[in-house]
């Protein structure tokens, strides 16, 4: 019953396969190789058009160098206060961006609030050069509540993002999660409403290591070659990701593994609204549950071997959680089995 | 008869199979894991010490992030003229480290001049800010032009480093190809002479992608937590790392793979030094051979299936090259085999 | 009736005279003459302990340098949401550091509530990378909000920076305000109470450009010195900063431009405070004034010559202020007139 | 008889009483007053268009900003061996384009080589990212050597930069000192001949402090606001730089100043080779001698009072330089006397 977080599943065996089978053999280096072009090429006919691709070893890489690529002296880059970007990359996209910062941006439910966004990109008006200036939007689908935008809030996020003309970006960490959930096109969820870079994630859907930044505009590829390669980014068997998204794209694996993990969350959010003890905090549109407990109830589920993190209670949520009560997250993956599940809730 | 790179070969059988073992089963990220405990014990066996190591994605990575931690505003970092750091990693070490300087020494076979060296860290005596100050000294076992130095030359540089009070590191892409000619221990080839952080490579060596760095001062690990999450360097799915080198190290195999490609190297360089089309443009003690050739003869070889790069003309060798020869670089690896080699020496 | 900032005045003629009699003659350049000297030795004297000086050309650049020289990974500098630092320097405090974090505090009448600053700091606990880890502590004394922290308060503040050993930093570009205002010693406003380094303020009391950043353990100065000349900060005339200070610090001269200052503004808030068109938003300490009138009062005085400008009604006052009002901030300097207070006294 | 620098002397007496003129009154503070618009429009009628000028501390500043100005991941900025930026700013030019590197060309007498120059361009060609990339050039007139470079000269460089469409920095610490030794007018020697942005000095020539940037393509100011900003170097009162270059720049000032600074140097020069104990290293153009001098007589010469630096002896040089001699640095300036002049002639 591990719940904790989809980095704790291993790889998915097709893609562990598809690795052994790049193992021999040379091929050239530093993503050169034909399987590296493959891929692109791939990426290319799933988004619809043309798009530049960069493999990165984590997601925190993918999104600082999307975030430096915008980069302007004293420059803030507006995201939700929750997102990945803002808590949980120990200052990697002020690094990479020399000092820049992340202005958080409140809003329900993990989204940022589009009124909000607006006024805070208006503290920062061009010339007044004490406060900074805007220098890009960042938004991540699935959010880090586990919730999804519909591709309309996705179109007043981007709108307000061109109005400032400030890039967007999307931070995917679980984006086949939320791509399911709308079912649509990746383009559609992308550059069609006006996101102009992607961190694509695997490694949380199947992968051991199997990240993307993808540049829909491809004239500004030139440039990220050197910042990938200046932040020691730039793998040199390059095709051990390749073989990784090659298995995890083709044949739709990758919608296939993200429609198991959220038919999981989605039969334990189920089991949990019928059970006396747990409660869902709020209806969750991904992969990820946040479920309120009796703590009691939490260290039982804990001595029965079921694994899941402890959440800090946002403040919106303080009034309807009572003292002997704790908000907790859970987290299904593509390794998730269905007795996991079964055996959660009837332990809840 | 590819001769390019090791870095064109892919991962060994043992490896690959190592990393499909690890797919199943959960386990906790960020490198907490069962597996990636179980590398650091390994590694402080073999290093007959506590060290403390960092997974990271490149080699590059871990050069830099070892300079980074002895930073130094307006800092120096004392390396060899063509080392890796000075001529193939796009300023990453400078980047990492805010702007320190890379500052080049010469030296014959690529090994660092200690005369030089001191001469160079004297141009910047306490106190003296316009010229910046002295940060750390980084020196490349094997080297870049194949050489090794001898544990006596390490000596004198270390001698060095402690009575200017540098850190020293050591930039071992290819560690254990020096290694395994010298024929010492790890502990004898690092610490016992000095060196303080040493980028330990495998890929080169058979692995898919597995670099780590390694503090012989475990106290100096706390901050480079930070330092290494702060670069998008901290892998969630760490086991995949993990499970490569628990492969490469356990039963000797890196050891074994380091000499069947110096061997290859051993018996190429017989070979051409035998032959009359070709000729070493000076004696190896690793994988990587530096051969003179006719341009005509490079050419047919080409033609012939064999794949290796022009290498620049050092300006030590500028009179004993002539106007039809070029300089041509040769690196064998762990998958390089006796028929390319037999072939690559008929065909001289 | 100039009321905008204080660095809208000039300098003080005695500082003019003390530039102009260091006109003649040579000097050794780079903060070495004897002039030099003087100075650091009077701010020794002042401060009853050995100190290092650092003279800089802004504010801005001192309290940059101070807490870059606190540098770490991830790490995070805690200060009131409203301090200079976080609002208006444009992200040089995250440049200087290579990009740490201005992590806001929030409290009363512009200064830090210990309560929340400890709850802040504790969000970051050791080893837990993902968050970065706290760094520094500023304080500014006096308040952007005019007000003057106590001794007991810095006590407080001072408490908290040791028990978890951070270094703590005062932003004071209006330190002789708040000197004067406590009537207590430079020391026993600083060291004494925990402060490790101070950027000590001079231009906004009475100097053309004489900002200096003052470290109480003169064992930090070596690396200062680097830290310094790398962003171009280093005066290679540095007598034109020091005549300034001689003549600033001569006979107490800073003391009694405060004095003057702080008493203009005293005068001009019993005036408003009998007045029947103005309040004051909250109780001020120093030189600068928050007051409260109607938008239509505001815009007379404009009219009638008065220069001031309108300040962000901070979230705490949003109730107690009417629609047809605004607030706004005064501010005197050395070069206030009696005669300007009282005209714009009569015309509220 | 000081020699040592042009930074030893203090201000010129009409500097100074342009400071005191601006000392009452209020002005709107950063950048912004009436005097700061005046001296922008002289020095746009002095370049003959419309030119953008930032204040900023020092002359290192001044070069680290138009170099961050045109900042590259992995970049290169090529400049002469013996440049300031290269040995004198401990760093700053890396510092403030978050790690960049100075790439030293070498050529003979403190100027850029532009055979070699190109070469060292074309090591790093387009899309090869391991290298980095060419990111600007700069080139110091006068030189660190005091020569000065010909209009044709600069063409060269000119030349080289546009067909690697590389933006060309003039460090103008000297800047007066070689163009009166050129006699042509300040549009002659920048942007006509290609340079797009200059660090112009007053400091070395009278002024107490009075560095400015000086953008040829205003469309760039926009962001050079805010990298000055960030980089603490916006003064508050930034009126008292302007009163230094009003009246530096007014009547024609400045020239004069370097007038009397060359022909000092000039009349020493003369003076020297007409001696019996000294002679030059090579010839001069500007306020700066290189000059070889038995080490005894350097000794004696010091005795008397004259104050110079030794020189390290370029390698160009090793040959002519007697064992018993020493080089050294001789700097006139706007305050040396003929006095000085003719007791250190009659010393030699």
């Amino acid at each position: 019953m591990i719940f904790s977080s989809d980095n704790w599943a291993g790889a998915h065996p097709v893609i562990a396969e598809s690795l052994v089978k790049a193992t021999s053999g040379y091929a050239s280096a530093y993503g050169t190789s034909d399987l590296d072009k493959k891929v692109e090429k791939t990426l290319s006919e799933i988004f619809e058009r043309d798009v530049a691709v960069f493999f990165v070893a984590t997601g925190t890489a993918a999104n600082s160098l999307a975030l430096s690529s915008a980069n302007r002296p004293g420059g803030h880059v507006f995201c939700h206060r929750e997102a990945h970007v803002n808590v949980d990359e120990c200052g990697a996209p002020e690094f990479f961006s020399h000092g820049s910062r992340m202005t958080p941006v409140d809003g329900p439910l993990g989204k940022i609030d589009p009124v909000r966004l607006e006024a805070e990109i208006k503290r920062f008006p061009p010339g007044f050069v004490h406060g900074g200036q805007p220098m890009a939007i960042t938004m991540t689908q699935a959010t880090e509540a586990g919730t999804v935008y519909s591709l309309e809030e996705i179109d007043v996020i981007a709108h307000i993002a061109r109005k400032f003309k400030l890039p967007l970006h999307m931070d995917g960490a679980r984006f086949a999660n939320a791509l399911v959930t709308l079912d649509v096109t990746p383009a559609e969820m992308t550059w069609k409403r006006g996101i102009d870079l992607l961190s694509f994630g695997g490694t949380k859907n199947g992968c051991w290591c199997a990240e993307a930044l993808i540049l829909f505009d491809t004239a500004k590829a030139s440039q990220m070659h050197y910042l990938r390669k200046r932040s020691g980014q730039l793998f040199s068997k390059s095709r051990f990701i390749a073989a990784q998204f090659d298995a995890y794209l083709g044949g739709g694996l990758w919608l296939d593994l993200a429609r198991h993990a959220n038919g999981m969350a989605y039969r334990l959010a189920e089991g949990i609204e019928a059970s006396k003890g747990a409660r869902l905090a709020w209806p969750s549109g991904s992969n990820e549950l946040f479920v309120i407990l009796k703590k009691d109830t939490a260290k039982k589920l804990e001595e029965k071997g079921a694994v899941f993190y402890d959440w800090p209670v946002p403040h919106t949520l303080a009034g309807s959680i009572a003292a002997d009560e704790g908000l907790y997250r859970l987290v299904t993956s593509f390794a998730t089995s269905k007795e996991d599940v079964e055996q959660f809730i009837a332990a809840c």
